[in-house]
């Protein structure tokens, strides 16, 4: 929800079909397999309800699955890592001619694929990448939890192997942890640079679609977003009205 | 996990098939139509195994779907519910003469339900029933954070409504918890009950087999025990071996 906001900002006009498949989620924790397969299904329903392109807006999914699924579909298929290692590359890896030290949080599956620091070493193969799965911080975050003493100490364990290493930029790898950005940036470091994925994959969507002025053309049709969840809870209706400042139709699917 | 292991101690040389949805948990924030619909599936799955009985042992299966279940399918189906219920009764109800004060932990889905407070007082109607929902116990429990200075104060909130309000036994109304036991009893009071729904309802099928020497017959063929799971993963192997005290087979379907 916090890709599909940003995304309705970035690219107003457009016709945004949101999935949001909470009665499998959370995928974190989950086999590559089963993310895989979770993938191939939702996106199969967002082609039938005649989306052209694809964002894969969570981390785990993308991890594991988004090289995957461009393999099988046709159309276009976003993900939040790539934008977010492209702007790493952007704010540290230009300015810096020695090597930098770059810090990537996320869920188990996200740290365990590897991803993001393959992805950071084909941009810089001089940066030194520290990775860290901090699976607590969802539900911490699904809970509400955002200024709890218990969140600031955990966020403290999770955090401080990147603190030695003295990361210069800290990757938040999951559409969770920008709700927790707050915290973070004091305990990390303030001079740390923060890349949000969330924010940085509908930066490089708007730039896409004025890139390709044809599918514009498809994609204007409409104008209006519909959101689909494979179940309904009253705090995920909560939590759609909290992140998009107005109430959501949420459709059971 | 926990409910199998204390079902092959109590039960020695039954057949036991075990089935863990691990694609599709945890159920404890999910609706009640999602966790049915999962249940209906998950007991056709062990039918189809050849089981003569079932038990639900998720309480936010049981305290959703149970009772709908025993509508729709002929064979026994025990719930880690009842006899948890049957304890609190027998070992605080009967001796007092006054009210009693029960206090309930489990997750959102359990603690919504109202299904605990709703079947003590069946039991009990004077009691007094006050019951919290716990939904960070279970990613803790997973991680494996059973001795973290943040578990403590964790628990600590969430016991404090129960201990003001001066509880004479506490139930633990979800599988994950008693491995928080240690924890548990010296934050809500030495002098406290704790009631753990895992170990009774393997109890309550030991009473039950015996007193239906027949199924005894049926439920004899065999006499192993085999594990399938919906997603496999290193920490569902890991844990397995921990709680069984034994390298388990998981077998994915």
């Amino acid at each position: 929800m916090t890709v599909a906001n940003a995304i309705e900002q970035a690219c107003p006009g457009r016709r945004l079909v949101y999935f949001g498949d909470l009665a499998r989620t959370p995928y974190g924790s989950k086999s590559p397999e089963t993310i895989q397969k979770y993938s191939r299904q939702n996106i199969e329903f967002l082609l039938g309800k005649g989306a052209k392109l694809i964002v894969v807006a969570c981390n785990s999914a993308a991890s594991v699955a988004a090289e995957e699924m461009r393999r099988e579909f046709q159309q276009p298929i976003f993900d939040v890592i790539g934008p977010a290692v492209a702007k790493v590359g952007q704010i540290v890896g230009a300015a810096s001619a020695k090597a930098t030290r770059i810090g990537v949080i996320g869920t188990r599956a996200t740290i365990k694929s590897g991803i993001y620091s393959r992805k950071i070493h084909e941009l810089m193969p001089d940066a030194a990448v520290y990775s860290t799965a901090c699976p607590l911080l969802v539900p911490l975050v699904e809970e509400g939890w955002l200024s709890k003493r218990e969140t600031k100490m955990i966020l403290r364990r999770y955090l401080q192997p990147l603190k030695i290493k003295r990361v210069e930029a800290l990757v938040l790898g999951c559409t969770h942890y920008p709700l927790l950005k707050e915290l973070i940036q004091p305990r990390i470091g303030k001079q740390v640079k923060i890349i949000d994925s969330s924010l940085e994959v509908a930066v490089s969507l708007r730039e896409y679609l004025a890139r390709h002025p044809e599918d514009d053309e498809i994609e204007r049709e409409g104008g209006s977003s519909e959101f689909y969840v494979s179940d309904i809870t009253e705090a995920a209706v909560a939590t759609a009205r909290k992140i998009f400042g107005r109430p959501i139709d949420l459709v059971k699917v």
